[in-house]
This record gives structure tokens, C-alpha cells and sequence, in this order.
């Protein structure tokens, strides 16, 4: 049984694949904890690398992968963009934590919306599309306006294009470039929640408090805490992420975002899940004193899961491109957390660094929206 | 002028000398800012070598210090007993923060309490002592009860013996092995408060609330804060460490340990200034938005220093030794942030990581009391 693994004590190594700030950022967390970090990443340098043990090489290396599972205790990951085939493979040598059966779920749009309909957890209307016959099927199915999405490797708004009719169906295929596909309605939402959530070995789950994130240009922008929606809202968002957990019998930290329509039983929309720390949950390293990115490291090491209670109300803007050189400005705010990561150069919509302003809790939904307006990185 | 030069950006790197757990959560706290660290130190494998780049060589090593140098934009040291001739050495080839001046005044017990007299502070009287003649002098001078101390290299009650009697001075004086040494006279105190104070390249300072340390066997065991001492008391304290940056043009973060006898205007003494980051300061890792150890990347980098404002009280317990194996079940305990510091083996009263429990603000005395009674690793 899971719960009667020991925890992995101090002194044990993680490793981690990829190189990038959410990796930086566990790497970071692991060593308060006296937990070494090793990381794998195809590129030199990489902000994860600075702060850690690393093997650089790539992906498909059987050679090297099984030399990085020698040197650590456990394998995770900081994007779900990783060659499913590595995951198993190096599941075969060590524990693999989020689960690979996991990672297939997440990393395939029509896998991990299959998933949700079949736990009875609502999502947009969508369709499998592997044929340009078939997107418009799909799109008599769920209705226009919809998005077509690559079942894969889409972030940030790539491997998207909207479809606003019907008839459009044969010419959006062409340009899309006939990769397997998703066709997903257009749910009218309020705005966009993302609750980080972490679940142990022993089982046992606890949620940090959503939040409200803003979006520019596809890229989230901005993430408030709390999130200006009611308790109830809170409440029913927190139990869907608790139970998309459970159901996959996950271990570490997850990100779900959600789109919120309306208050009632069915205004909460799953739109994705990101088997790994989020960016939404970047405010957790400075209001609260477990941070998400320590959760994770608790969850896949087997040691009891921390407090996620915040102390502070917060917002978290990201550092986009040029927006890093922000950090003179931000660097004299008195209670502005600012991170910054370690790349080597930036490039317009590039996540350079965020920074993260703490206000005294109990806010009302105006404040929230007056504190939103001053973070604008 | 100093308030002239730029601060260093993001990508650049700072020298840290010394390998210790000072060093590594110097580091950890850089690498939030996108600030990369370079730890010189004659040993491998090192707590601070593990999550940073590092040079293994002696500190008389001038080629290698050479080569530090020219790897990174500016120096500063984790403990105060590097030789004084290395920070002169590096000084000549890159700045080091704090001065290799304020390093010589804080290296050595007689200068320190000669600077700190010159400058109308209250300190136990002492005298310089380098004969067994001397020692019966001195004792005539300051009187009995009295502590002998070597002047330089002392730490944590090593290098320290009690004179009960002048009629000891001889046998102490043989016994403590003829280095040049300091007496001082036994101060009757309530208790030992500690200030971290840091100030900046533009002569700015900021100080963290005292904080109470309570030791076992000459080694800190608990800091706690509020200190539990009058607000007049907290302000003269922090007025003390305020001047006494000023007075050295002291860049950097230090910590200021002082004697509390009683309310009034003469119930403070300074005991002995540390150069660098503070075993007491580790709270505000957990409690502030700053910490004392990104305050101190601050100063030396030529930001801006941030906040000292603590949104929470908080009991720090070092973990010595195997109290280190406490981990499990402190890692249970919601309010409580655990930082182990990757060393390879405990031994008794070795310093192997540190907890800090957080309360609510607003604590009376007695629930003080209570709370350090709560923390007994």
C-alpha cells in the first residue's frame, strides 16, 4: 500500500525533467528541505540547472535517462510536454510521480476530456477530429463558435484556431495542419478560476484557495487571491479538483483550470489539467508558508502534505519579455515578492520573472479589482 | 559616492566565502532574484556548493582566489573567520561587502569593543590581555566574575573560560593557551536580545523586531520574536544597531547581540557583532516578505533594501545534532516551516537544519513563554 512507503528522508535526490522556472523554483523549495535536486533537460544552462545537479542530454537517450534514474530516489516533471515513452521507461527504473498513467491523461485534450465526462466533472461540449469530415461533425455536435485544439503539446494559445462557422470547417483543417485534434464549444464565462490542489502518497488532498487569472494574449497575465467569487464557488471548485485527484490516484500538485459561468450547481466548467506546480500558484511561494512548490516536493518525497492556509491576500503578475526590466521599480515596493529566473535572454510573451504584491487579508470583491489594476506587468 | 554606483541586474553573480548553511540560504535567497552565486571553500560537497557554482580551494590559494574574482561582480562571506589578508586580496579585484574594515573591526573581540566604546555604545567592561601579568591587571581593572576570550576565532563558547578568582588568573591563563585575548566582566542580564540590522550602498538602514535567544550549552537554541521587552526597549535596541552600521559604513546585513539588565536608559550592552547573516535572523525567512538573507543580496548588490515588516510572531529552534531526525514529526505541524541544510552527517550540537513556528501577531509575555516552550528541538 502506498501509505506504508516511508517518506524519503533529507539527504534523498530528486529529479526532475526539465529545466525551466518551474523546475527552478521545486529545485529551490527541495533544498529548504534538505532534499537535492538533480535536473534532465536537452539545453545547457536552463534556469533549473543553475540551482542544481544536471545531466544534459536528450530525451530519447536510454543511456542517460538510466544513469538520471540511478542518481535519484524519485522522478518528476515540470511540464506535461514530456515524451510519454520517457516517462515509462524511466517508471521502470524509479518511481515516477505524478504517474505516467496520469501524465497520458493530462498531456492528450481528448484523453483528459474523456476523463472528466466519464467522473461526471462538466466541461465545454467537445469532439475528437482527426479528419477535416469529421470537424464538421464535430462541429454540428457542439455548436459554433468553437476551438479546435491539438490533442498535444498546446500552450499558451498555440495549436489553437477558432471556428465560427460552420462552413469554415474545410479551410481552418487545412491551415491547422491535420495533427489529432479537439473541437471544443464556446462556454460564455465570467472569468477564469485555477485552484492548485496536491494530493500524498497516503492519499490524503488539500487545496490552496482559487484564484481569479487574467489573460493577455493567451498568456496569463495576472492571478488574484481570493478570487472575488462566493464561498460556495470557492467551496465546489476546490471539491471538483479534490476529486479529479482522487480519481487518478495522484500523487503531487495539480493545476485545474476552470472557466466560472454563473453561481448555481452548474457554472463551473474544467477546461484543463496541468499535472504539475502552475503558474497560477506562484503567489503561494510568499502568502503562504508551504508553497506550492514545496507541497509537490512533500507529495512525491511521501511526506505528509503542509498547510495550504494563506496569510496574506495576494496578487501575482508575471514578468512577460521586457517586463522583467520592471524589477528596478519593483524592487522598492514594500510588500512586492519579486522572482526573477535566471534566463538568458528575453522575448516578447517570454516568462522572464513575476512578482507577486501581498495586501492584508479580507478583501471585498471592489479591492480586488483596485488591486488588480496595480499590478500591470 | 556610493549612492552613484548601479545596482548589480539580474544574471549577475555574487562570490559567497564559506560553504555553510549561512551560505546556502544566501543563495537560495539570490536565486529568487535571478542573482547567481558562486561559494568559495576549501571543502567538497559542501550545504552551500549544492545548490549554486563553486570553487574547492584553501583560502590561501591566490590563484584560485584570482579566479573567483574575475567569475563574479562582487564578494561577501558567510562567517567572519576568514583570514583578513583573502577579503584584503579580493578587495583589490572586486569589491567585497561588507569591507574587509568592518570585517577586521567584527574578526576581533578587542577591536570590536574599543570601536564600540569610541563610539559611546555600552558594552561589559573589558580589557586587552596578552600575558598571565596581564590577565591579574585586567581582572584589578573590570573585576570578577570575568570571561577570558580569545580575541579572534571564537565561536559558539569555544575559545571562552570563566575567571572566578584573581587568584585563577596564572592557572586560566596557561591553561587557555597564550593567545591574545580579551576580559571582560560578567554583566547580570534578563536576557539576550539580538538585533539584524542591514544597511545599503546608499547608507539606508532597516532593522528586523529584536529577537530573544535563549542558548544551551553557549549554543543558540531559540530565537523568538516579539523578544517580550518594553517597545522603548525594541527601539533603543534597534537605535544601537542603527548607529553602529552607520558608524562602520557598513554595507550588508549584521548581527547585533546584546545583553538586556533592565528597562531604563543603561540596561543594554552590546556583546558582539556578526558580520553577516544571523543564526537569529532565520525567522524571518518564514515571517517577512524579505528575508535577512535576500536583505543581504540586497545591500551588497546595490538594491533598495525591503521591508523588515513581519506578518507573523514566530519561535525559531535550531536542530542540533539528531534533533535533526525530528523532521517527520515537525513536518506534520501546520504553521510550521522546516529548513534542513544538507549536511552529511549530525554530530553533537552541529547545526543540521532549523524550524520556525509561526503564530498570529500580537503576543503578550506570557504567551511567549508558552510558545518557547512549544519549540524544544
Amino acid at each position: 500500500m502506498a501509505g506504508d512507503v516511508p517518506p524519503l528522508a533529507p539527504g534523498a535526490t530528486i529529479g526532475i525533467l526539465g529545466g525551466g522556472q518551474l523546475g527552478r523554483m521545486l529545485a529551490l523549495a527541495a533544498a529548504r528541505l534538505g532534499i537535492r535536486s538533480h535536473i534532465y533537460c536537452p539545453e545547457t544552462d536552463r534556469p533549473a540547472a543553475q540551482v542544481a545537479a544536471s545531466t544534459v542530454a536528450a530525451y530519447e537517450d536510454e543511456a542517460a535517462l538510466t544513469q538520471f534514474a540511478r542518481a535519484v530516489d524519485v522522478v518528476t516533471y515540470e511540464f506535461e510536454n514530456i515524451p510519454g515513452p520517457v516517462a515509462a521507461f524511466l517508471d521502470r527504473l524509479v518511481p515516477v510521480r505524478p504517474s505516467p498513467k496520469a501524465l497520458a491523461v493530462a498531456q492528450d485534450r481528448f484523453l483528459e476530456k474523456s476523463f472528466l465526462r466519464d467522473a461526471g466533472i462538466a466541461t465545454a461540449p467537445f469532439a475528437e477530429v482527426s479528419t477535416s469530415d469529421g470537424l464538421s461533425r464535430a462541429l454540428a455536435e457542439v455548436g459554433v463558435p468553437a476551438v479546435l485544439k491539438t490533442r498535444r503539446f498546446g500552450y499558451d494559445g498555440k495549436g489553437q484556431a477558432v471556428v465560427s462557422a460552420p462552413e469554415d470547417a474545410e479551410r481552418v483543417w487545412a491551415e491547422f495542419g491535420n495533427a489529432p485534434a479537439i473541437v471544443e464549444a464556446y462556454v460564455p464565462f465570467t472569468c477564469e478560476l485555477s485552484v492548485i490542489v496536491a494530493r500524498g502518497l497516503d492519499g490524503r488532498s488539500a487545496c490552496y484557495d482559487p484564484v481569479r487569472n487574467d489573460h493577455e494574449q493567451h498568456i496569463l497575465a495576472r492571478s488574484t487571491v481570493p478570487a472575488g467569487v462566493s464561498a460556495a464557488v470557492e467551496a465546489r471548485a476546490k471539491a471538483i479538483a479534490e476529486r479529479i485527484v482522487a480519481m487518478l490516484d495522484y500523487v503531487g500538485v495539480m493545476g485545474v483550470e476552470m472557466f466560472f459561468g454563473a453561481d448555481g450547481d452548474d457554472g463551473l466548467f474544467v477546461n484543463e489539467l496541468a499535472p504539475r506546480v502552475h503558474n497560477s500558484g506562484h503567489w503561494t511561494t510568499d502568502a503562504c508558508v508551504v508553497s506550492q512548490f514545496e507541497q509537490h516536493v512533500r507529495a512525491i518525497c511521501g511526506w505528509p502534505l503542509g498547510s495550504p492556509r494563506r496569510h496574506a491576500d495576494a496578487v501575482m503578475g508575471n514578468l512577460l519579455g521586457d517586463a522583467v526590466d520592471r524589477w528596478r521599480e519593483l524592487s522598492t515596493e514594500p510588500d512586492t515578492a519579486l522572482h526573477i529566473y535566471g534566463k538568458d535572454g528575453s522575448a516578447p510573451g517570454r516568462k522572464m520573472g513575476h512578482a507577486t504584491r501581498l495586501f492584508p487579508r479580507g478583501a471585498d470583491a471592489e479591492s480586488v479589482e483596485r488591486r488588480m489594476e496595480t499590478v500591470e506587468p
